[in-house]
């Protein structure tokens, strides 16, 4: 890993941890089971990745060489929906897994009741967050608009942007025990993993000020890492043990889930992972060395191969 | 019932419908199946009570007489939170409940799974259709804060607001087989029904450009209506047969739940109810006739009994 990747990751997630810590109700406050419940997943080690992602793009839009004040805040709200989404994909009725992170999941712990409640409300806070960002109301209208559309099923009123994150589970849960086939893999990954990335970064480069080319600039920088980070995510469930992952290793597998690896093969999926994130490189030259973090986040989701 | 409120529940509900038929994706649209199960119990024959006070509320602070272009829309928002709350409660897991409205529920006809995401992309869709009102920014984001706390555990960043319907939800659950008292209870029926309500009422004001005050008189006359119509569905669910409700009876008793009757007997409860009508009409005097709309809904809402 690149030094000055690790000491981002580092800083990135110290953040992260401080703005959940203040917007996440206390443990202490009632009904406690739920606090407890939504404390114990989003507190359960994640790598902040997509708050990171948000908070770097807004850092290089907004061209100071600072995260812009609030903009953790923002990464905050991300890392509540991505966790909500966990929560809710871990439960008996979907994937039915006992590890997370390499913590027992909110279900194991709180029961099953509690863990779809603490999900459901991690997506409102998440979004009552966003409503109460400080910056200016159309910010917030379009970062609402993002965000929203990237973890919906896809096809809402605002239907030009890409398939949303609750799709993506849809057809993955549907495609299981069936032959895997590239169009499918592709919604897939495009919608379960990669829109919620995309939004991230988009959301920080609108919060710190984006025009209408630098959004599109970090939308096809934020598809393009979000794809090899689903890639390179398929093929460590095939390489690694479960400690190593934090999670139950091979479920792609055993579940038989239309997966890269599945229909390329290791070495090939690699190859890909690795020309995607060039090409989210190649998207950020125009920014010059304020996107060296940028590049070095991406270089870093494809090294975690390795 | 008043003959004016007849035509008005049916004019509201139709609205609302057409609004949610435009809004929700097809059920040909993929992937099919959280779109069937969303469809299934968004349609599954509401009242639309909370779209209509939010419709009503609109039209009242427009002081038009008519309904403000996109209101619908809202309501339709409404609709949807309302709904997602509802699927998750029947879950085997929280309330266990097979049929509501009168049709079985999303889970008995589409799988726990399905349901379980149904919920979450009608929750999505809400604050997606929120997103993309068409109204100043200034407006959607006091609404989307608005409707965000109403919906929490009620202890978000914006904490001077009553508790939230998933707080609710969970004491509600906590609560069961335990000696009933009166704090839980109020605490119960205002997070549970009455705060969505309230926001039902106070969003529509909001649209229409309500004034400080015209919200603190929405406020009061929602929270009042709220905990009146909660008091009342108690009621019922003793004094009905699961035909007449189109959903269980005799639940609440048999699950040993904290409500109004198993505290204070029917008779009492029923003037309770009364009671807060007359304090949520009295709070609309200054609108005058403007009123009137709103007053007989709060009338409606206590006569349900009869």
């Amino acid at each position: 890993m690149h030094p000055d990747v690790k000491t981002l990751l580092q800083s990135g997630a110290q953040r992260t941890d401080a703005a959940l810590e203040r917007l996440l109700p206390s443990p202490d406050t009632l009904p406690h089971s739920i606090h407890r419940a939504m404390r114990h997943s989003v507190f359960a080690g994640g790598k902040r990745l997509r708050p990171i992602l948000c908070m770097e793009a807004a850092r290089m839009v907004a061209g100071t060489g600072e995260i812009p004040a609030g903009a953790p805040d923002l990464g905050a709200a991300l890392e509540m929906l991505h966790t909500y989404s966990l929560i809710h994909d871990d439960l008996p009725a979907l994937d039915n897994d006992d590890l997370r992170r390499g913590q027992p999941t909110c279900h194991v712990v709180f029961g099953e009741a509690t863990a779809i409640l603490a999900g459901d409300a991690l997506q409102t806070l998440a979004f009552h967050t966003i409503a109460n960002l400080p910056c200016f109301d159309y910010k917030t209208v379009r970062i609402l608009r993002e965000v929203s559309a990237a973890i919906g099923t896809g096809v809402g009123p605002n239907s030009s942007l890409p398939p949303g994150m609750i799709g993506g589970q849809v057809v993955d849960l549907e495609a299981e025990h069936k032959k895997p086939d590239l169009a499918t893999l592709e919604y897939i990954h495009r919608s379960k993993t990669a829109a919620l990335i995309t939004a991230s970064v988009v959301s920080g480069g609108i919060y710190a000020g984006a025009t209408v080319a630098d959004i599109a600039r970090l939308r096809t920088y934020g598809q393009s890492i979000g794809l090899a980070f689903q890639i390179v995510d398929d093929v460590l469930d095939l390489t690694q043990t479960s400690e190593q992952l934090g999670k139950t290793a091979g479920k792609d597998q055993a579940a038989e889930k239309v997966t890269y690896p599945a229909l390329f093969g290791i070495e090939e999926s690699i190859s890909k992972a690795d020309a995607l994130v060039d090409q989210a490189c190649a998207e950020l030259k125009e920014y010059g060395n304020a996107a060296a973090t940028l590049n070095n986040l991406a270089h870093y989701l494809a090294e975690r191969k390795k």
